[in-house]
């Protein structure tokens, strides 16, 4: 028995695997822009790359809107600015509502660049959400969008019954979800009924194994090393990423609400995900983990068509439809 | 965009990950010995390793039993040997009983060597245990094991309710479990009503991305093409490995019991079990899903003292007091 500190693999050639959708087999096959795997260095730099790819973002949400009937509002909430993202075959009389949490490593995807996830749950699910466009670099630094969040969440929560709201997001959005929950207990705010959390960026510190193993192999994220940390470095503006507000994995697990997790295969935040999955069940909360071949971060909420994203938005409807009060 | 059919990796040197308990990360640091890294070309020399490894395995038998103050019987059933294994503070007028299904690629394990998983179970969940030590390469070749398993399975429901029984296995055993359950569907026998199916050879046929991706990570199983493949070539004896009741997978899903599935990030089978899981989902089964942090194939089974082993089997144990009527 040898005792080695490191696996060694020798350089390999990955098959797209064949136990995927074809769309899924597209969008594993796609490269990340050059403005992505090559990161801004500065303040300016990622202005122009953020502004370049929220105008690609922001031409996707009508095409969804037409595509799930769903209708767009911009909306402010305690003073932060938002989206009314609302089914046009709502059931009426129906109070559940949910909050979605854009993703996009806290500097990305700002104004309808962050709508894609909140449309198409809406479209899936018939819910009616309401989309927090918090505040991101260079506008606002760490802790805005934390704080944006659970102003809004506070000021939704008091508008209606709690018990009757979910809170969902991927990514960013999934630690913020997360990070909103935890700050909710330890602060004695409302909790939401139910939590639907992607792929998220619970652990900032690039603490995990699939962000070694699964390197290269997510052409989303790409690295550990690549634009996302980059960009969660500039969002925070030097606090200490192992804060449990930037990974939340270090928060408190006790008394959350259900869960529901969804990763896939080559996702670089594959550990991080079953890792919350478990800090929870450890906690004694319930927590449902969906693991989809072949996926890589957050794969599912870019091609609407994929079989994948209709199953996994499915399985988020089930549980908040289970978990929520109507 | 480029379009890519293979993803080229560059060789890598992967740390052990800190997110892993010592004890884990011991086993995640150990290697399989010679005669699994080159494995056996013939029948006889299949027997050797076979013999040779049972000895090491049914050694830790009695140490097991002894941990977990847990007795266990050689028995016949339907002519198939067996070993009832039983805790000693089994719940006195408890009729949950539950059938265990031994790993082991179809040709490893035999006797008291396939009992490891049968003693954690019986010892973490004070379940009644039966342990069906079906026959193996060169004693008798595909379908035996099948056939023995539905004999022992089909015997059991009969002595007592199926509704207060459950099947476990992990590996072969987790692909003979789902199997079983398939043919018990198909022609009509008693269903149990929960399974617990850790990391299934669900499917041989080597598809499905981690059979690649997590190559020479997984310290267990190695390679798509080991000796897991060469041992359960032995067994199917030339028949074809795409034959659902080799490669589950492609069987039918519908109106199964409630399963829990058991993976790690590390495991050559992770998609073989997320397929599964999807499967069951899409055809509509309550099906859990748990995914640990830096585990290779069914290395929870390794080191009863690891506290991921107690995190495994109580989540098990949980699911099958929800399932089991008493």
């Amino acid at each position: 028995m040898s005792l080695k500190q490191t696996t060694q693999l020798p350089s390999r050639d990955i098959p797209l695997p064949p136990t995927v959708s074809a769309e899924m087999r597209e969008l594993m096959r796609a490269s990340q822009p050059a403005s992505l795997r090559n990161p801004p260095n500065t303040v300016s730099e990622w202005a122009v790359v953020v502004t370049a790819l929220a105008q690609q973002g922001a031409a996707r949400a009508p095409q969804l809107m037409q595509r799930f009937n769903v209708r767009v509002d911009r909306v402010e909430i305690a003073g932060v600015p938002a989206f009314d993202v609302v089914p046009d075959d709502a059931r009426p009389g129906d109070r559940r509502r949910l909050m979605h949490i854009h993703g996009g490593c806290y500097v990305l995807n700002p104004g309808e660049a962050g709508l894609a996830e909140a449309i198409l749950m809406a479209g899936f699910g018939k819910y009616s959400v309401l989309s927090v466009d918090y505040r991101m670099p260079p506008a606002a630094y760490f802790p805005a969008a934390h704080d944006d969040v659970a102003a809004v969440w506070t000021r939704l929560a008091s508008q209606g019954d709690p018990k009757a709201m979910g809170v969902f997001g991927t990514s960013a959005g999934g630690a913020l979800t997360l990070a909103l929950a935890q700050r909710a207990r330890r602060e004695n705010l409302p909790l939401p009924a139910a939590l639907a959390i992607g792929t998220p960026m619970a652990d900032t510190t690039k603490t995990g194994d699939t962000f070694y193993t699964n390197e290269g192999l997510d052409n989303v994220l790409l690295s550990r090393d690549g634009f996302c940390d980059a960009a969660t470095r500039l969002y925070a503006n030097g606090h200490d990423l192992a804060d449990p507000r930037l990974s939340p994995i270090y928060g408190a697990f006790e008394g959350l609400p259900p869960t529901i997790l969804t990763s896939g295969t080559r996702d670089l935040l594959l550990s991080n995900t079953v890792r919350v999955h478990r800090k929870l069940r450890q906690a004694g909360v319930e927590a449902v983990l969906q693991v989809f071949e072949g996926l890589a971060h957050a794969q599912y909420l870019f091609d609407e068509n994929a079989p994948e994203t209709k199953e996994v938005f499915d399985e988020i409807v089930l549980f908040f439809d289970r978990h929520l009060a109507r």
